[in-house]
């Protein structure tokens, strides 16, 4: 277990929710736990940004949205238009869908103009931007080729899946992402990360956020392994 | 093996290519095996479009793009951005997927009305708007309810699946979206659709479109059926 992660693991996790069928209800319960355990952010789908909100008001927990997701194949104006619409309503955090395509077609200037019109718009507000990558879709080459253009186009996280690919989070990726990445590029891994073993492995490799869909049961596991790994208390006096 | 389909199996397929990683040389085949075979329409990602238009050029094949794709999870607004970017890039038919939150919310007054709105959107072009309720994620009622409110839309199909969801066509939920659609409201399987008699399944429940990623191996094993079951040619005088 990394000391890093000991400080504050609620700190690294946001907590997301973007099923296509997502209710109401499940955004506000999402929020509400965010709340609670102050997780650093929330992320869901641009047509519930305005109910989760609402429901963070007053809250230290940052509102996140995404891009072009889950696919990122279309052109940059409506990437632009996407980005704009959700800074508007209340966006913090933006994490959008390299152009696949465009990548595995060599043409990296097409990646890397659309990051850094993505980064300037979210910067201007004070907002983040993250891109994801995709790294199920990568060979490790292309994964720190990758990284190297989001790092070009200004952003402030490359993040390494979207969920929706074979497969999501691996250390050996973020790993790679971390070995080329300048020291302000950020990471997070995302993807499957389901238990708290494969969460903190990510963090000790060099992931700085852990969006996972279960960031509840991974905070409530956190919590009982900090309780097991304390030393005994002594008995207060009352308790004698 | 239905009469409906024996007609020309070529016009119901639409030949789909939504791979976030596809490269231009996998968009350009697909349009020429559709260019090849006359599908009745090849589907691709937005970023594809300019690139599908000039490669089918001149053919009777259509063209036709996604819209907010696979989650339907963005706002009207967004939805119609995206709508008018591509039916100036030169999509004919639109398949945008339907807010399943919405829907989940019972807010069908959300989903009918950005139905509506795209719905003039594509005919005021003269395009084709197709409607994804990703039947996955709704029990056989909500299949129905569904595919009212796409009609009531005004959306000219009904599509079962976004081919991201945990499983795609089946012939139940053909026949029930058949049992409940107006006449006029076509209907487009899709999703998993990889072998012959899958395909001639859904379009003998009522399919009138196929959307598959295999369009062209489902061509050659329904040639090599046609001629398999052929009565046996005459030999020609010159082969006597």
């Amino acid at each position: 277990m990394t000391l890093r992660a000991r400080e504050h693991f609620n700190r690294y996790l946001e907590s997301t929710l973007l099923r296509a069928d997502a209710t109401a209800a499940d955004v506000r319960g999402l929020c509400e736990e965010a709340a609670l355990h102050r997780f650093v952010a929330v992320c869901v789908n641009p047509s519930r940004l305005l109910l989760a909100r609402e429901v963070l008001r007053g809250t230290d927990v940052r509102l996140c949205t995404v891009i072009a997701f889950p696919l990122g194949a279309e052109p940059a104006s409506l990437k632009v238009e996407q980005a704009r619409w959700a800074l508007q309503a209340g966006a913090q955090e933006l994490d959008m869908v390299m152009n696949l395509g465009a990548f595995k077609d060599l043409d990296y200037r097409t990646v890397r103009e659309e990051i850094s019109q993505l980064s300037r718009l979210a910067h201007d507000q004070g907002a983040l931007l993250k891109v994801i990558i995709e790294t199920a879709l990568l060979t490790p080459d292309e994964i720190k080729l990758a990284t190297a253009q989001v790092a070009a186009g200004g952003a402030d996280y490359v993040k390494t899946s979207t969920g929706f690919a074979a497969s999501g989070a691996h250390a050996r990726d973020v790993r790679l992402m971390r070995a080329v990445a300048p020291e302000w590029l950020k990471i997070k891994a995302s993807g499957g990360i389901r238990s708290l073993a494969q969460a903190l492995e990510l963090i000790e490799v060099g992931a700085d956020r852990i969006g996972t869909s279960v960031a509840g049961s991974l905070m409530h596991a956190y919590l009982q392994l900090e309780q097991e790994s304390a030393p005994a208390p002594r008995p207060r006096p009352e308790e004698r």
